[in-house]
């Protein structure tokens, strides 16, 4: 199987590290040799550490479809539009199967490509797209077919789990650990697409189509970054039992769809809270395999690379996999649920100024709401100083409790925004 | 595709209902319906409730391997022995696909099974037989492709887990959390099989086989169950940070391959050891991908069936393996490592009278052993009493400490065979 790389960065240079020094077992396991005949990339004088010899260089990526020498197109560059986009559209509709590790682009054009893919017969593998070195697109796709999938859900970005994971640690707020993670690689310089949520929901978006059988429906999920967890959060979380987790969940909900990516409180006994620094995991529930946890780094150049090589293993073995599972024709669009719909128990902190009277007030606004509180603390300062109240509720819809805490907000005695953070149950 | 089910128990039950209740959207997911035609079992009479109407019914099993009508054979009868063996080495010489939940068979038969399979064309699939629902032959297999793994091991007998974990938390000792277990359907009336770590040991071997590429060799499988492990050996590791699991431990190591179950102290704050109850859980350790983690129920009705219909759903899709990942000619034997010349750490009890001078005689024999003492406990009762001296060593190879604990034995002051249980790495 002749290969063409397009994108020689981190991954694109794991790839053919695995691929030269893994040669002979690959030849075994999928029954032919796989040799990189062609690379397309910035700068062709560029040392990466590894020989890129007799391999065709292209400038222009799209270019390689065309090269008859080229069976199987690897999309490395990255983004959901511009060249990655028409290098697979190309690749695609010249019937050659493609293998890519771009999320954005399968979560934004997820079910034209698959369309393409079908019609053109090639395949169109993205592992790596999703939760990195974690066979989990294949778990989702072929090992747990026999189920129907209720939820899943996961820690699906390493950036913004190394952070929270740092932040419970040290007890140092989000701005300091950032800046220490950018220096230490594990953040980008602009961070945003990472702790702003965009990145896990990218993968949330995938997962949920190949779960429940529905088009890939990015604009549709909701998505909460996790600037705003502060240090006090995630002390007051550990005196009530819980970690911080950035989660992407995917649910069927009354015939309706939950897409959600934000920060949520997570009883710290669960597989999920015990997932620390940079690492992924996913939890896959059917109905008849119940729970599955699957775990493992979800970047990195080993990872990434292990991901899109199996991906080639696949395609050169001759398994393949419907794109998202089924057929397209047969992937059914289903409502999605607000998240103002949402039930479920959540984590309030409030601001606000220590008065008699406060507690009271802010009693009786949840009272009215019907919202039931669960548990509620104060650490007590001076009087007449600012205090955090800090409680959780017991389940109830997310709009009501938003009505309260945005009556609560208008309070005398309220010196900031109140903080919600969502309680999985898990 | 039609399918004979040989073995209509609580698995068979549950491959019927999954293949029953989803069937269209098996259909969606494999290109074609999944029928089952012909049944195999030892009481047709008895209401399994699914119904086998339309079914043919065999009462030896190996007869469906010559109706016309079969595809494809469902073997879960069970044993490595007899008609289950019998049964898939005439449907794989007649080139019909197989898929088993059998692990006996596959530990004890899997090369010559593995051999006609690939003769004669014919997929052997086996998921379930492996850490039940989890899909970690499929992992193995295919989703980390890319990696040489290095080790791979995971709890892998639910009904043990079970015990450790009751055990731990209640305090309790092996035989009453036993009765408790086989009361309550989590041990088999004979528990055997499952404590003396025989089924672990199985499905060990068979993990090896995919993942070093060897032939599968149950008989070299060193095996260690869990009926020596006290409430005061849980207690004293509780003490020293760590939970007892019975581990399966394949690794390859020097040039050979240590394949080993025995009960293993873990760190707490490892998955492994925040996996409870009835659940498996399995680690594999590739070059590239680094560490991966699979959870899940290791057992039961809809874990098993949905591991069985997965197997089905990729067969009937045409997704084939080579039955233990690359072809069986290139399968290559590793000579085994003894246990003894395993290097690790190890905790160690001894039952000794509280007189002066046992700690030095102790010291003394680790000290003459090359051991190095890591952390030492006596809990003082009165003098001249039995006392349990507890101690955690560092790394030293095995019969280095079975030289000393063989010493210690025979001293007058040891009144009872020391316990040795191995520290994991992980």
């Amino acid at each position: 199987m002749k290969i063409g790389v397009a994108g020689i960065g981190t991954v694109g240079v794991g790839v053919i590290k695995i691929l030269q020094s893994h040669a002979e077992l690959l030849k075994d396991r999928c029954g032919q040799e796989l040799e990189v005949v062609a690379v397309s990339g910035r700068d062709q004088t560029k040392d990466r550490g590894v020989s890129l010899d007799g391999m065709t260089w292209y400038t222009n990526a799209v270019d390689m479809v065309s090269d008859p020498n080229v069976e199987m197109i690897l999309e490395l560059i990255g983004g959901s539009e511009g060249v990655a986009k028409d290098l697979c559209v190309a690749a695609l509709k010249a019937g050659k199967p493609v293998v890519t590790a771009n999320k954005a682009l399968i979560a934004v054009h997820g079910t034209e490509l698959a369309t393409l893919a079908e019609k053109n017969d090639a395949p169109l593998n993205y592992e790596a797209a999703v939760a990195g070195g974690i066979p989990i697109v294949k778990a989702m796709r072929e090992g747990l077919s026999g189920n129907a999938i209720s939820r899943v859900y996961g820690i699906l970005n390493g950036t913004c789990n190394y952070i929270l994971t740092e932040m419970e640690e040290t007890g140092g707020d989000f701005d300091a650990i950032l800046s220490d993670a950018q220096a230490l690689g594990y953040a980008e310089a602009d961070p945003s697409f990472d702790v702003d949520g965009v990145d896990a929901a990218h993968k949330l978006a995938i997962l949920t189509s190949i779960a429940f059988g529905t088009p890939v429906d990015f604009d549709n999920v909701y998505i909460e970054g996790i600037r705003e967890v502060s240090a006090l959060d995630i002390a007051f979380a550990k005196e009530f039992g819980y970690r911080i987790r950035l989660l992407g969940v995917a649910r069927k909900n009354n015939g309706g769809i939950e897409q959600r990516v934000h920060p949520c409180m997570v009883r710290k006994d669960t597989a999920i809270a015990n997932v620390s620094g940079v690492f992924n995991a996913v939890v896959a529930e059917g109905d008849f395999v119940d729970s599955t946890v699957y775990e493992g780094r979800g970047a990195g150049e080993g990872p990434t690379a292990s991901a899109v090589v199996a991906d080639i293993v696949d395609v050169a073995a001759g398994r393949i996999s419907p794109t998202f599972g089924i057929p397209v024709g047969r992937l059914k669009a289903i409502p999605t649920m607000p998240v103002e719909s949402h039930v479920g128990c959540y984590y309030v902190r409030l601001t606000v100024l220590d008065l008699p009277g406060v507690i009271a007030d802010i009693s009786a606004t949840f009272r009215d709401e019907e919202i039931s509180i669960e548990s509620l603390l104060q650490h007590g300062r001076a009087p007449e100083e600012e205090v955090s109240v800090v409680l959780t509720t017991h389940e109830v819809k997310e709009d009501a409790l938003l009505r309260a805490l945005s009556k609560i907000e208008k309070f005398d005695h309220s010196l900031a925004k109140p903080r919600m953070i969502r309680i999985a149950k898990l």
